[in-house]
């Protein structure tokens, strides 16, 4: 099967070149943080300011580096729109994620990557330049983190385990209030570290059984659901439209934890009347 | 003032060999984290065997190295009881705060030292053994974070900035549910890492603009709001017993902030009949 190889060997040297890619555009991200004290006050700029001029730069690095070797690719990104391709791999892009904790100076944001085929998601790679942790998948091929193998928590109860919950519209707050009361109920322990990519990264990893967020962009959680479900986890699939612009809801986590995260929301819902 | 300098001495004696102790005690409780994998196969236990070995070890450190240089000096920690002193000083000690990050691979867990000079907190001390960030505090000499002054966030509005909020126990489901629908319908965006005392450092290094839960112990706390109080956060004040056992809830953070979270805790109180 010939046309298989050669897919396979494009994605391949792809994925390859993303890997490296990511860590360079870590690394001007990461100088960015560093020196967001002093750069705001050197551009006269307000923190919030400097933190989209980041996320533009970061993003351009990104689109130049991936245009440089693959001129016949598309590009999208969360800050500089489309450009559609002429071969069947396109690339999606979240310089920043996380961008909240990048202006307020936590460690947990990140450079996001999704490789499409077509219209199927073949690589996911997320880097958290602090840490130094670079998460990926293959699609078929299983999870990695610097080259590790990860595997979602199959052991941990759901009682006892940790239940990322995110969420940044204000209008959420009833049920999301709700949702942490019933995992709480349930014995769960709900954490929030800021990004979405990281919190996918971390149910990959095993650190968090599961992870749920009412509404995200596909940028955010696409590398991600890749990287969880090739970890062995259990994910829901994410609405895809192709300028990647659709939202929606997006939940993973081990087979146990999802499915019963899964639960606690329907029961949730019929409560509500939903 | 001859006893006045002979207490600043002194204190200033404990306080440079507590920023030496806490950072190899680090190194200790690193080692048992990194290792936590091969080490439970190892000795044939399950994960949280592990950690309650590592927590009963790092105070068993501390205790050590503090008696070794301070013999008169009572002490206090989570793991292993009081050892009451001859001195005006008593040190507090959790060994590890955040062990469920500990166990489950997240790294934001740290050792935390209180001292106590007669019933006042005189130094705050929070490792962050992962990241190598140390947050120190003397009793009006201001906070840092490895040498570097730190102040709480005057300026970010409650909306848009960071509040987080712990809780543990099953049945403070509804009030943490209903206290984060109204952190979120007030704009601001809570947060939750895991550690109590790490949740304090951040408030004082600005990166959270408040910390909430509703029931903690002195060990977990203490010194996270003398550091808190000391980068010019307004705090509320801890519950103290004398041996330490008392549990209170822990309310810190700027100014502005800690009043928010103060009037919707007020409103969610007066909601609930209370």
């Amino acid at each position: 099967m010939p046309d298989q190889n050669t897919k396979t060997a494009a994605c391949a040297e792809r994925f390859d070149a993303a890997c490296k890619i990511i860590v360079d555009a870590g690394k001007l991200a990461l100088d960015y943080f560093e020196r967001r004290g002093s750069l705001a006050i050197e551009m006269k700029t307000s923190g919030q300011d400097l933190v989209s001029a980041a996320d533009r730069d970061v993003e351009d690095f990104l689109r130049q580096a991936i245009s440089a070797r693959f001129p016949e690719d598309g590009l999208y990104g969360e800050e500089n729109g489309q450009k559609p391709g002429t071969s069947h791999y396109r690339w999606l892009m979240d310089p920043i994620d996380g961008t909240s904790c990048f202006l307020h100076g936590l460690q947990s944001w990140g450079v996001v990557i999704a490789l499409f085929h077509q219209d199927t998601p073949v690589a996911g790679l997320i880097y958290e330049p602090c840490t130094g942790q670079l998460y990926t998948a293959k699609l078929g091929e299983g999870a990695h983190r610097n080259g590790t193998k990860i595997h979602v928590n199959d052991t941990t109860p759901f009682s006892g385990g940790f239940i990322a919950v995110g969420a940044t519209r204000r209008e959420h707050g009833p049920h999301i209030g709700g949702l942490i009361a019933a995992v709480m109920a349930n014995g769960g322990v709900y954490m929030r570290n800021g990004s979405a990519a990281l919190s996918l990264a971390h149910v990959a990893a095993g650190h968090y059984l599961a992870y749920y967020e009412p509404v995200l962009n596909a940028w955010d959680c696409v590398a991600g659901l890749l990287i969880v479900s090739e970890a062995g986890g259990d994910v829901d699939d994410f609405p895809l439209s192709s300028d990647f612009s659709k939202k929606g809801p997006c939940l993973a986590g081990s087979a146990a934890a999802a499915e019963k995260l899964r639960d606690i929301l329907g029961t949730l819902e019929m409560a509500a009347g939903g």
